[in-house]
């Protein structure tokens, strides 16, 4: 039994219309004659668009990036010759990168937390409400302190300790992770995550960080940003890359403060925006809104 | 020479960028292979796509939706026979409705105003700073206070004073407008607007005024508003049909207020989202941006 | 054992600061000299003023409105003497009516819902977070299926079923509630509340509803705004009062749309929006925020 | 005559009700009894007090802070016993600092200006309507473009080059400002201030600026902030002190933008917000609503 069939969000429900429709993602250097070659592609085979969104950096020598969703009857069965006349069409002729992802199968998602349940919790409550259109494989901490609360969702809890030696506890990590997960999210987990990990894991990486204008850097940024007076507090969610916390954004929200709140107001209404753009973020992603671009990002909203 | 002459928007000069792209905004009932037959006649006639937003109300049955920007070289030249196939192929076959726009002809605009100047002053503002791709060809007012306002921007501005029978400045504003504007856009134009006028005057017009959470009907909606404690003061800009107020929104947007707010600040404080949203929505149609449906709308932003 | 004993709010732990701390609201004809005579009561009783917001609808025969925060040591052992006081030189001389509230004792609040869950469990999520100062005393609802989400949180879940002849209901309702709770808050509840409820319950009742700019009436509203093009989706939180989801503002905010969502997507972040503002109008109202003046309100955020 | 003569806002029209209203700012550190002394004051004097804010930052030991506005009759002709009364009870008694502002004499404004006309148009604009309580005594520049928009608003614009040596230009800054102005506004004015200038020009000077979340430091920012993916633009406006770009912030404020914006989009967006945020802060600082704490403000919006 695979750790993935513990989801119970309603979207797994394979439902007819589900296990028709699938996404198509294609992007490369932009050319002539792309948005043609795919639709083509697509009316040869029978299938219906239901949505197209396209995007090019640059008219003159842009990079293309193209969201499809389509239905098509019989995908599963039909999905081995659709790969190979995308790869001859689309990978061979133009040199551009594609994914097909079928709508009715969620991606398996592991969720990173330390002791802050904020951002935990959201998706966790969003998920029981059908809103996020994902399987959580597994919530994974490095604190005892959240396992009642995950387990009452029905959601494995595997606590893995981390001390002296985190590679011993990134091991253990991607014994849990490889194969069975297609995106680890990052809520609030409070450990630093190696280069290697993010090598070996092999799938994206989505964290949630606070924000301000300006930015304050190092520790006690609330506190920081209650001395110069900061009138908003935000939140950024992006994909980790090598250098911590500078990664693709996804996405970003503030909300408004005043003089009034102490620095723990701060601190508490910044959780609350952490929270609602991690959702976000988490959503578009499993929806294969996000395309990385760079060290940027194209959503598809 | 024609009114439109007058128009400076850095926009209107013909870059030769600006000569060679063009949009293409195509409807209709949904149905397999639009995308594919748009594309190929696209890349047929040797045209690149620079952007496609295309969106359909349902997968089966549903309402088609596709706004295309591409670059063709010799585009003037070209344009009846690109018109011909898509005659062909797309109206004829599919029984689709488009509309091809050269980018580098901006609409030409007749403004309405009466007393109020801070959508006028906006609109002209804005279109001065090169930021609306559109050429004014007049402001149009029922009273002559903004005479000089106007004037300092080099557009024309002509008094028709609205007494009595309304009919007679209707006609003098068709004859005005007919053959010189692409839309109408009523800026804080305190007349109402016939029936008949709306179908002789056979372009868009656009309309901006107030918006509550509720709705407070009548006269006095700030007064109204301020009675029950609102605290979010909002403004919807629409197209103009005949049930008044209430045709397709393209564009709204809200301010914060609260309870230290008199009524005349919140009426002030409404001028200040009123102006936004008409500046946004006026921009978004002169983009070819807004796809009617039914009342409603579908804005490609 | 009082029900409202089950309250597990950290703000309920009376740590030495809470013991001390009250809050004042002062309302009234405005008239030369109240601040005057409010900080001299203070003064003389030895309280340390904290927060003094003030505010006056108008500086000639205004209405007005006082909210002072003080701390007092031994508050419990001197609050008769500061009581009469009060009555003496505010009530007897000015003609102004108070209200003071220590801040170690919440409110005890009743919560009404029927199906839905999002408002409920936003509030039951904050309070286990202690991020409401207020105790639940029981959830109420006219339907048994949010039982196991409650009593999850060790609170009290009622079921009084509404069938044929809503007096009976009612009646259950009222032993329920007289002399338990301090406020009744309806949280998705879709049962129309009589006159005569409201005027028995004694205390004030919350609500929260979708609103739109402009307002649709009557029943499908998000099918309606969708099919007339919204571009905003919003909420409303109010004080209940004869004229059914007329009464009093305390908080409104919305989220941004477009032509994409459908009607269902409209709801769902229509809950969204609901859930934020019932929860910030809730704790306003129980951080005695919310001075209600007629049909409006002052807010001292 | 002075400059400030040609200021013509109705705001600078005596009326009766604003040559009586005046407003009075209390800092120092928190203890027992400040209110009541200064209501106290009021009262004996015959004010009647118009709205009150009051802040500390801390119960214990904390900073106070508070605005009052209040109307006395024939406030010019008591002016000097109510200053004799406000030393003697507020700085003598208390130690506390204090300004009188009477309401009817608005501050006198230089703004500083370069090339870009967004930030500099916009308190002209506002200011002509009446919405800014300001003169604008003149308009400064290193750069001569902007001369004719505003000698269009009947406001001297003074062309001071800023080439080789710096000091000289501020050396002419500081005799066209000494004694005859309140507040500089630096409205995109693309020069360093000295500090020494900061001291010898003896007023506050306010100053915009480009915000994000993350911040992204040095040249060419809304390039750097499109390769991150960034999602929000925002604007600054704050004091200026030594340290640039960090004295303490007056407002803040954002707008959303996405993928299918350019750089170049991102800046002219940027335009719009810092606008409104200088507009909103200048605003502000003329009704006396804002106070320094340190490198921090207290706003009393």
């Amino acid at each position: 039994m695979s750790l993935t069939q513990s989801g119970t969000a309603p979207t797994t429900a394979g439902s007819s219309a589900h296990d028709r429709r699938a996404r198509l993602i294609v992007t490369g250097a932009d050319q002539p004659g792309i948005v043609a070659a795919v639709s083509l592609i697509l009316r040869e085979i029978g299938a219906n668009i239901v949505s197209l969104d396209q995007f090019s950096t640059d008219a003159e020598g842009g990079r293309f990036f193209q969201r499809t969703v389509f239905d098509l009857t019989h995908l599963n069965a039909r999905r081995p010759a659709l790969e190979a006349t995308l790869n001859e069409r689309l990978s061979s002729r133009f040199g551009l990168a594609w994914t097909l992802t079928p709508a009715g199968t969620p991606k398996r998602v592991a969720i990173f937390a330390s002791k802050s349940d904020h951002c935990l919790l959201e998706l966790l409550w969003r998920h029981r409400r059908g809103e996020l259109e994902m399987d959580i494989a597994m919530v994974v901490s490095n604190h005892p302190d959240l396992a009642n609360d995950v387990r009452q969702f029905g959601i494995p809890f595997i606590h893995v300790p981390v001390s002296g030696d985190k590679k011993e506890a990134e091991q253990q990590h991607l014994r849990l992770l490889k194969g069975n997960v297609d995106l680890v999210v990052l809520a609030r987990y409070m450990q630093i995550i190696s280069d290697d990990f993010l090598q070996d894991v092999g799938v994206p990486v989505i964290n949630i960080h606070h924000s301000f204008l300006p930015a304050f850097i190092g520790a006690g940024p609330y506190q920081k940003a209650k001395e110069r007076g900061v009138k908003l507090i935000g939140a950024t969610a992006h994909y980790v890359t090598k250098d911590l916390d500078e990664g693709p954004i996804i996405e970003q929200d503030i909300v408004r403060v005043s003089h009034v709140q102490t620095a723990a107001d701060l601190a508490r209404q910044g959780a609350d925006v952490e929270r609602a753009v991690l959702a976000r973020a988490v959503q578009w992603h499993c929806e294969d809104r996000v395309v990385r671009d760079g060290n940027s990002t194209v959503v598809f909203r």
